[in-house]
């Protein structure tokens, strides 16, 4: 079809040409690339700052450009402790020397390669040499301190043990030194991460007794991303913070431990035997402490700065050159990492691969499409946050969204994101094959929710045209592009089927594992490519930005009235527990032999002015049916790139951003999205409305009603451009 | 004062004269006391059969006649078979042969007398020696083989194991051989019995590796006491079934096995891996199975019959000697049995010693007072059903009520039984003193179910005048007076602080146990002592029979709107279930590699004519209202021993008998009671209106609308019965 012809055609027809693009797409990538792009990738250790970490970016680099990209490196500097020194030693009741080590496994040939591996530790713990008792502390969250209290149990001048799981693991260390802790060891208990799920590796594929989770414990909830330079990319020349001015940093010495190493401490501990809710699957009962168990911690750490290689490719948009599509997954890992990033990153380059192929066939995206390849997101977002930062201005100007993956599975698809592409990505799961089934994802994962919802679930699964997504909490890169620089993004999974856990971040997380327990034909890693290549060319070629703000407001209806149920139970129990200890209930109930201490009456929570909150929601509701009708009516007589078009894109780029405040959250200003943001006490799961949820969970009122007003404005002002472009559409 | 006064003084002066004696009642007994009976009767062995268990009988009888009760030995002969063989071996992956041994513990004096202990077994297994595979079963419960089912997983011709543990241990072997099972073990997991909930004995109170439990195994909820002779005292010249026409005979051999001894069998199946809800504390993962697992398993039995000594101990009534007021607990043991049944036999006795006491002091009971320490009750009730079959014409015809008490312990006073007697128990319990808060028992329970109720059971608890009570299912001696005979029952207990499980029907139940972990000083023995003799004064005493029929009434309107909830679960779930099979939700959801069968479409529950229950409940909701009010009013018009009151006892007396049908229900025509049994599949778990609420459960909906109307018909005889009293006292 001719140029003139093209430019002319109305949305609706550019529409159908869009779809059959991706009808075209989806039958490019292919699964046996995406089993050579892991294999090659996960072939040896590479972490940051690792030689094979640096080989990865270039041959990364080598792919896109081979595909017809325009690619380049870009490289940044961050902080990364290594391991110097790490010794935990049980000395009392009995001598033992934790082993720290995840053996070779015979069958398994990757995870021999002792001299590239990086021993296990946590990142972003500080030095330190501590003795002390033992004192297990659950999963470490504030709620198990509050057991710990109720028992007149305190953990000062102790090393807590907590097990992995429940929130994100840089929250243990941070509340155990909040509660005066000195030390931090975190295991794997196989209750949540070991036999009592499914047969140990390597005859099956949960974590056996030596294995151990790596990670980051660096304070996430307050920045991620290279502790000396908040808010600016980590460059060269960037004005850096000293280290004993980083806030994200522990304050207490940390260190994973595999359930091997872990079970003779646990089991010379004395003191009460914990709630049920507290028991793991060791062969043991497992007591509070503190001691007899007494630990003496060493560790101490090459406090070094590691280059980050972030690959960063484009293909120029040939109609809105200045709206950019960004799609990422990082490419470090902890070890060899075939899992996680593996099997999302290699379905990234399949889509770039794809997309070139598309190129070549004559299809030019109407936007300029980034695609990146993410360094340093293990130790804590690294790549993507310096990335975020360093680009902030243009992404506020330029980004119409983001698309991340990471590690993904077999089974379901699963999106979360921004309720302003719940529409777009139920769309793109329409038209999207699910592996196994033959049905589409969307209908599979219907289905699902179908099978496994509450009544109220099951109705909406049936009846809302759009499944609903998740919001974003924290753990992968889209955290910047969304909770900081205010880009709508999208975070696309499929899983369900295989937990991936027993070889999270361990040495055994590789290829051997992957093609014996997990998307073994990497059909999945196809499925994954399918629908984020789909994705990203919808975005990039529809001429108005394909945002549905009628889910979006439906969501933040959802969230106020969470809000008021949450305040409400909270009074309600509080005035419950008041009405409880009057009666002297907890005296009556007390078990002599196992004592609880009386819990302490406490003024009831207000009343709270959610009036503002309502409104703007309802604003919020009304704008975005105006925007639906003004342009659904508008829609065939606009033209492809035509000024009133653009007019529109221009406003529609800016709503996510409307949510943002530059103020940010309550004492985490790096987070401005008034929204979404990880939480300051679970690290990976999301509040949502943080600044009021917070607030009324950490009993702050006054707070919360201020932050009622900040989060009603951010609503406000999004209602109003939305309001703006319907009244531009009129005719 | 005198008899003539006596004679004419009001009912209401009188129960100021039981309250009285009640309250001087009270302070005599005495801990040590109890201490010491515990000490004697548990001093050796003394199961059903054995020499000590006649030696006790006897102990007990010299007791009785001592505390000047005219006491005696009731003696019966009931089938009872022993072990002569015991062997368990796997064959293979690997062979294992268990050791089916509980070693001695050096702390523990009387673990090691082997001459005189039973071997572990479950008594009323049948013979077998049978080999095949193992399948694991979880509870053994129905629902477990649905499970399996969805897996397409049989257990034909295979040698299930079972967990102990969520239903009576009889149901395990019934269900399984329904299911094609040719044997079957049953072991102590350490989830529900070992070290995950506290320390194992003798370090703590929980079961250890070898401990294991014994127990019966007859169909007892189709008919308990001697399977030889049901419906009939077995005594010498009974008529007697052959074995091969028993039906309370499992229908395969069955072992009792420790964990230590299962864990190589279950460590060795393969299969798919249980579900969440199937998995122990074992360190290993638990699969299905079948097999590799493969197991010989022999048991054979000596088919003996043994005497069965009960002591009936009796206290004339001076006014209605004619009516009886019963209190029995077992005297016999699996071995040691200081917990089971000494804590409560000991209470027993030092009730029988402080009314003897108070007997010296003046008092004489206004009705005849029978306590019974029972034998055989470990077999299936022997003791006491052989008893009340053959006393069933004089029961029916004397007993006012019937008072069981068993194992006990500290913390709660938690009554269950006839409805009748909720507001006596409730009464009693607000007059005595709780050892460890000094509360009243009454009290201390009311905020144990404020702290843990539901909302609605926390308003109940504080504004209900009375505290409900549970309904009794079976597993005590209570059974075969009230589900056979129609006596109003209480079980009456204390406990919720130390769980007695560790050692239940193990060797280790001994007087070393007992003063280590569980009631230590006898306090709480005291007081079940102190509540029992209570209420035995209060309804020996009191001129008008102290039955309360609006809370009974206010019970039953209860039950009928849980079976019509429960038809509409059934409904909805049935309804539901066939929706998702018609969407294909079921196939879209299953994992290949882990597949699920698709359940079969079935004809939803229809609607049930639910109106005569409705009609008859309110009928003696009324009914229960009208005597109240009567009897308010007349009674301080009515002499006590006055033909009126003698008139109005003897309807009394015959009301829960009006619960009862000589049909019987459903398939076990001798449990008689229309409000109360054990359920067919749970054993010790009640099903009230038990033949709706099985008939509903097992999808029999014609059996359901016959047996509405027989429940209705009982309750209106019931309500007929008290308007006639409620007539009669009107002026």
């Amino acid at each position: 079809m001719s140029a003139i012809f093209a430019l002319a055609m109305s949305t609706l027809a550019a529409q159908q040409a869009v779809q059959s693009w991706d009808a075209k797409f989806r039958a490019i990538p292919d699964a046996g690339n995406i089993g050579e792009y892991i294999k090659r990738m996960s072939a040896r250790p590479h972490h940051l700052g690792s030689p094979y970490d640096k080989d990865n970016a270039e041959w990364i680099l080598a792919k896109f450009e081979q595909w017809g990209w325009d690619a380049r490196i870009e490289t940044f500097d961050a902080l990364f402790p290594t391991p110097k020194e790490r010794v935990v030693e049980m000395i009392a009741p009995a001598p033992f020397t934790l082993k720290l080590e995840e053996p070779v496994v015979s069958v398994d040939p990757t995870s021999g390669q002792k001299t590239e591996q990086l021993p296990s530790f946590n990142a972003y713990s500080v030095d330190g040499d501590v003795t002390g008792p033992i004192v297990y502390v659950n999963y470490g969250r504030p709620q198990d301190y509050e057991d710990l209290e109720r028992r007149g149990i305190s953990v000062r001048g102790a090393i807590v043990i907590a097990r992995y799981g429940n929130s994100w693991r840089g929250i243990k260390p941070k509340v155990a030194a909040e509660h005066g802790a000195v030390g931090c060891l975190i295991y794997s208990d196989p209750m949540d991460d070991g036999y009592f799920n499914d047969d140990i590796f390597p005859e099956g594929p949960t974590r056996n007794g030596t294995g151990v989770q790596r990670g980051s414990v660096m304070d996430m909830p307050t920045y991620p991303g290279d502790p000396l330079t908040p808010n600016v990319g980590a460059t060269a020349d960037a004005k850096r913070l000293d280290i004993k001015d980083v806030a994200t940093l522990t304050k207490i010495p940390v260190l994973p431990i595999s359930y091997t190493d872990a079970q003779p401490l646990l089991a010379a501990l004395k003191g009460p035997v914990v709630p049920e809710s507290w028991r793991g699957s060791l062969p043991i009962t497992y007591h509070f402490g503190p001691g007899p168990t007494r630990v003496h911690m060493k560790v101490s750490f090459n406090w070094n700065r590691a280059p980050i290689y972030d690959v960063i490719a484009r293909m120029q948009g040939s109609t809105y050159p200045d709206e950019w599509v960004i799609r990422g997954n990082h490419h470090d890992a902890w070890v060899n990492g075939a899992q996680d990033p593996g099997s999302g990153m290699s379905a990234v380059l399949e889509e770039a691969r794809a997309l070139g192929e598309l190129a070549r066939q004559g299809w030019r995206p109407k936007r300029t499409v980034i695609y990146a390849a993410w360094d340093g997101e293990e130790q804590g977002l690294l790549g993507s946050t310096e990335w975020v930062e360093a680009h902030d201005k243009d992404l506020r100007e330029h980004a119409v969204a983001y698309l991340n993956s990471d590690g993904t599975g077999r089974g379901f698809f699963n999106p979360s994101g921004s309720h302003a592409l719940e529409n777009l990505v139920n769309d793109v799961a329409r038209d999207v094959e699910d592996p196994e089934t033959k049905l589409t994802v969307w209908k599979r994962q219907q289905a699902r929710r179908i099978a496994n919802g509450t009544r109220e679930e099951k109705n909406d699964a049936r009846t809302r045209a759009d499944l609903r997504i998740a919001a974003l909490g924290s753990g992968s890169d889209y955290s910047s592009f969304l909770q900081h620089a205010g880009v709508p993004s999208l975070d696309l999974r499929f899983g369900g089927f295989d937990s991936s856990d027993g070889i999270y971040h361990s040495v055994y997380d590789d290829y051997y594992y992957y093609t014996k327990f997990l998307d073994t034909d990497f059909a999945y890693g196809r499925a994954l490519a399918q629908v984020a290549g789909s994705t990203i060319i919808r975005l990039a070629d529809a001429d108005v930005l394909p945002f549905e703000y009628a889910d979006q407001a439906d969501t933040v209806q959802t969230y106020v009235k969470e809000l008021q149920a949450l305040l409400k139970t909270q009074q309600d129990d509080m005035r419950e527990r008041n009405r409880e200890i009057d009666e002297g209930v907890f005296a009556a109930i007390n078990d002599p032999r196992r004592p609880l201490q009386v819990p302490k009456k406490e003024t009831v929570a207000p009343a709270l002015n959610f009036a503002p909150l309502e409104n703007a929601a309802e604003a919020l509701t009304q704008a975005a049916a105006r925007y639906r009708k003004a342009a659904d009516t508008a829609r065939p007589k606009l033209a492809s790139n035509s000024a009133a078009v653009r007019a529109i894109n221009a406003k529609l780029l800016q709503a996510e951003r409307q949510l943002t405040d530059d103020a940010g959250l309550p004492k985490r200003p790096w987070y401005r999205h008034m929204l979404y943001a990880p939480g300051f006490y679970t690290g990976y799961a999301v509040k949502t409305m943080p600044g009021v949820r917070e607030a009324i969970e950490q009993k702050e009122y006054a707070a919360a009603e201020t932050e009622i007003v900040r989060v009603a404005k951010a609503l406000e002002r999004e209602a109003a451009l939305l309001d703006s472009i319907s009244s531009s559409l009129q005719p």
